[in-house]
């Protein structure tokens, strides 16, 4: 029986803990200032104040949570080595497998399902000490039928998808740290929408096994966090092999914290990219964008792509549906229960003959070698993450066109929510670096950050 | 210039050298009791002899085989340690590119071809030592439509396909090695009908890179030759990765040529395969194999296959037009250029829809896991290489029916020449074993040569 009688914590108290940052709250855990059954009663409060109207949870069960708490603290108590995420709450998708704990799919065919076995990711965090927190809402099978997320910004605004219970969860301090999946650009979106940290590590660093396949050569895990550090924290326990899924990629253990945390030997160089779509971009973002560009001075250039680089945004689009139409084959028999949007890639999908798909996976391979002279002259891609801030209203997500090019080359990507506009809504910077250099990206995303930081100080300083 | 002047071995001495196994001509060409000269002579000699009729080269020069065999010999002077091929002589399958020799893959379009860069394979054959022989006949682009090699046991017959030329010229004692490709039945089904080993490793072993692709998830380099050592020695040399060929397998070199040669630690157990297609194949054949079959006693049994698992012949082939229609687009520009059986496959495979190909390879991958229970019960399977001896003319390469499952499933297969007709035509007999154990596949073979070569001779006795 979970003891009822324990103290809620007061409302002060419950917004110093979700304000701190996760590698804050991790390192008071480990040295007993905080127990973790305490910062689970203040993300508990929280959610009983936010999630009635942003609704970004599709399970949550406090008890549970307060269960898991009490015995990371427990296990603390024993003196034994604690993982490096010892008792901090972790929100994971809908799509992704806990054992015991319903994981739907966000579909109607799934209502219901539990799985038996856990995903290889969230293994790895029951490992690392984490709490599972709560599974968070996707879109209809992570594709672009909305989900009943709102933007904890603005309600009135799409939260993106398709995570975008992982991103309003974050954003909304319901939770510290969230896990999500991009496919096209369903991490970075979502992330941009709702002014969080959104990381998409290099394709294959994480490992895929036990979550709901859509598109096996364009499927990414990623995380939702405050900070570029906190996002290193999680991605570092995420990131490593799985034989079960082929196209994760056997390499080192990468010190992603503390490469987040180090200081570049020389500032980093951005080059400013104004990708396909930038003329149809919202006026406000093209102006903030512009800005940035010259404030960040020679550190920063502009540079453009060659144009057939773009024919990937095409491929990616035939490949995601192609994949999908074998992926989800099961639910396309049922095709009165699921959304138009699904529907109408499916019917694509089926329709896509094997040598187009063949050669749109050849050619996408040859693309990331368009890169290599950039990031010959460039520690870092700079680019908008969305077209805008959130549109208004929850018929759609939102446009992917800026995102889809780097899921399919499968560089490592980051948004930083370092713009807004006038009526307060979140624009996110996001940054692009070579593959498998994870660690190099989170230390500029970090130091740009940072600079962002003084700059907005200096700037008070001149007002 | 290269010296005209050098005396023609005699007829005896040919004949002498030529009967050598590949290891022995290996071994006295190292301890100096033979030259690589004196080798290419009499293979030069033999090609004369038997070329006109087999018609087994697309490509081969007398003097370029001098040259190397001089420059083998040079080399050996100055008493530099020796690459295990040492002076020996390889033919080589004319999709396999070779450096500045022609390499025209059996198309018309690719007349007068000649690549700049060698495959792989080729590069790996240089390197321990080997003589470029000359380049073999393949069908038309390696797939059905027959070439124009003949079947050295009688003339009248084909010699299988597609590597034709290349168990052609081993069978007519004009290359001690030679190396093909296998998508379907290429190397099991042409070894067998012209009397030779032919080995086709664990897809994977041996990297493609250089080599016409037909279908990635299929192509399988292999090797003909005399013996299962001969087999060994030469693809221990090729066996390898390739980062350019995702496919190919990262793992530490195979003792293949000691495996090989090594003694079993208990005798084999064969199990005995009647595949489908059995009822249609030749009484011959059916009576020689139900009598090796009782010979081998209480090491052999017999079991079946469950009746699902030879779908993998429709997947297989549904694979093999799909991926050929992509990578063969080229090829299909021009399709007045190209043969029927070729025409027809693109044809096939340009209407194979992705969901499909996609769902192929999935259940492709789950039939290896039907085999595991009869490898815990067998060390390998014995079943027929092809559905009789090599059929009467030459409009077709034969059935690779017996072949396709292997091919598909990635295990490793060998095809020994110990049956014949009593008309004197060879009938192989195919050994499979589990994926990436080939050296106990070749041990087993070993063993059962020799054995088979015991019953012989105390059957002569019993005479």
């Amino acid at each position: 029986m979970v003891n009822k009688s324990i103290k809620k914590s007061d409302a002060g108290e419950t917004v110093a803990i979700i304000a701190l940052t996760a590698v804050e709250m991790r390192d008071r855990i480990a040295s007993g200032e905080l127990t973790a059954l305490r910062v689970a009663e203040a993300f508990i409060a929280q959610i009983a104040i936010r999630e009635p109207e942003v609704q970004a949870f599709a399970w949550f069960d406090p008890d549970f949570l307060r269960f898991q708490a009490q015995e990371a603290d427990r296990y603390r108590g024993t003196g034994r080595p604690l993982g490096s995420l010892h008792g901090l709450p972790v929100a994971v998708k809908d799509i992704i497998d806990t054992a015991k704990i319903p994981t739907e799919n966000g579909a109607k065919l799934d209502k219901g399902r539990v799985p038996t076995k856990d995903a290889v990711v969230v293994a790895r965090l029951r490992k690392a000490g984490a709490l599972i927190l709560g599974k968070t809402v996707t879109t209809e099978l992570a594709y672009l039928t909305p989900s009943k997320t709102k933007n904890p910004h603005n309600l009135a605004h799409t939260p993106g998808g398709s995570s975008s219970g992982s991103a309003a969860a974050v954003a909304a301090f319901m939770a510290p740290l969230a896990i999500g999946t991009q496919t096209g650009g369903s991490i970075i979106r979502p992330a941009s929408y709702c002014g969080v940290v959104g990381y998409k590590p290099s394709f294959g660093a994480i490992a895929r096994t036990g979550i709901l396949p859509q598109s096996h050569s364009l499927d990414t895990v990623g995380v939702f966090a405050k900070t570029t550090q906190d996002a290193a924290l999680l991605a570092e326990v995420l990131f490593g092999y799985d034989a079960e899924d082929p196209q994760s990629v056997v390499q080192p253990s990468a010190p992603l914290l503390s490469l987040s945390r180090s200081r570049p030997p020389i500032k980093p160089t951005f080059a400013f990219l104004k990708p396909r779509g930038w003329d149809e971009a919202d006026p406000i973002l093209i102006e903030a964008f512009e800005a940035l560009s010259q404030e960040l001075g020679v550190q920063c250039f502009e540079f453009e792509l060659p144009p057939a680089i773009y024919n990937g945004l095409g491929w990616r689009e035939m490949i995601n549906h192609a994949e999908m139409a074998r992926a989800y084959f099961r639910y396309g028999q049922h095709s009165d229960l699921l959304g138009a949007e699904t529907q109408d890639a499916l019917a694509k999908g089926n329709a896509v003959l094997a040598r187009d798909y063949l050669s749109a996976l050849d050619w996408a391979n040859a693309l990331g070698t368009g890169l290599e002279t950039i990031f010959e002259r460039a520690d870092v891609i700079l680019s908008p993450a969305a077209t805008g801030p959130a549109p208004l209203g929850h018929a759609s997500t939102g446009s992917a066109i800026f995102n889809g090019l780097w899921t399919l080359i499968g560089t490592p990507a980051i948004t930083l929510p370092l713009l807004e506009t006038p009526q307060g809504l979140p624009m996110g910077v996001q940054l692009i670096g070579p593959k498998h250099l994870d660690g190099r990206l989170l230390r500029a995303a970090n130091w740009l950050t940072d600079w962002a930081s003084e700059q907005l100080h200096s700037g008070a300083q001149n007002d």
